[in-house]
């Protein structure tokens, strides 16, 4: 049996950093799926695994807290684990390491596994019993449990924008990085000068398809928490809490 | 002296493809802007070198042509060479080769150095003269001489967007391949799923920034062959040509 863990090393290039020559998060977050999508494989629940008993995975919740992220021309280290296998969700972590050894962020996702012809979610256990052997007890990510991100109502969308070829996955549904994509879109370019991105949580709760026409509200908690709701005209597509912390700040 | 030519193996992971599963062409072309950065600066003329001297590195044409794509999970190897070097524009050429040694596609670019205070180009050899110990007149690239774009005029524009955030590359400026990626979002997913991208030229014109209102306006040659004007108000951007070729055809 493989390790609980999988440990993957990827290599920051240029074009994967915004203007202030970091990485930016949904590069993290695709770094991540990338290794969650090989750590399954490996260990026998991938994705072509999956599809051949007419279920796939479809995540449902993603938490990141970062402390600072990797600047270009650098190696990241993502480890990944299950946590735990409830009913109908799993959790798997994560933990970010930067190359000098220094853990510098940790995410937690929760993934449904759905029939692939019903699209309703199916007992995990009962259909994958082997991905219990992989439930890591011994790994801790100290991510707060996310709260509920309430929908945002009676304002003003702040952009919309189509979704189109460059926002569809190879299951042509709406990519789940490229919402984040569009979410990070609504802020000015000070924000990322002077602040970064500590916390970012998402809930996705509906597929966006191509041609969707979509738009996103926007609720000021604070100068540095927001909550933005996309949304199918009422309908939300996914919902996400930002969190910003002032950069040269204790 | 290193080698005239750079080699850089890239690993295709699965964020990097579309629906079709294989690795987008915007992918492929920041595979070469980062092997070009690498190869420049291993050699005295990356980026951060040239600032020292107050000039700087400006695509200013790119003409890629593909036989295949990647598909996730290969490795990809990309040879980079500078072609030729004329008073003020420098041509850098590369090669794609996938993991069984099949060469897939050749790119040619032209670059400019511009003063950044005045953004003016300047007589590149005169600044770098060690560059040409870089001329390779060994290799070969089969791709033929760019042919001139013409402006589209007198049609409706297809899609709008407004430069944000994500599309702002390290110099504050419009990156060059987000471009690319807005001009394939006028396709519908029929091409892609019918069809493949075998040559693609674009000439930049003009430094896009962030808030420009952007609007991309299509002249239709054949059913294959398309030509996109990105306008800010009447002043191009950059101006693309388009050729697609029916999978499946000899």
């Amino acid at each position: 049996m493989l390790q609980k863990a999988g440990i993957f090393r990827f290599h920051t290039e240029s074009y994967m950093c915004d203007f202030t020559a970091k990485v930016t998060l949904p590069v993290i977050c695709n770094y991540m799926l990338d290794a969650a999508s090989i750590h399954a494989k490996e260990r026998g629940f991938g994705y072509e695994r999956m599809l051949k008993d007419n279920v796939t995975w479809v995540l449902s919740r993603l938490s990141i807290e970062m402390k600072e992220y990797p600047a270009q021309n650098q190696s990241l280290i993502v480890e990944t684990w299950v946590e735990s296998v409830v009913r109908l969700f799993t959790q798997r972590c994560f933990r970010f390491i930067d190359q000098n050894g220094k853990v510098i962020g940790y995410a937690r996702t929760i993934w449904a596994v759905i029939d692939i012809n019903t699209r309703r979610p199916v007992d995990i256990l009962s259909r994958l019993p082997d991905l219990s052997n992989y439930i890591n007890l011994e790994m801790e990510c100290p991510i707060s449990k996310m709260e509920k991100i309430s929908a945002v109502e009676n304002v003003e969308p702040t952009i919309g924008y189509t979704v189109r070829y460059s926002d569809i996955d190879i299951n042509k549904h709406t990519n789940s990085v490229k919402y984040i994509e569009h979410i990070l879109n609504i802020f000015g370019l000070n924000f990322f000068s002077e602040k970064f991105i500590c916390k970012f949580e998402m809930v996705y709760l509906a597929e966006g398809i191509f041609g969707d026409k979509v738009k996103l509200y926007q609720n000021k908690i604070s100068d540095n928490e927001f909550i933005i709701d996309t949304k199918r005209c009422d309908e939300s597509l996914c919902r996400s809490r930002i969190v910003w912390q002032p950069l040269f700040s204790i």
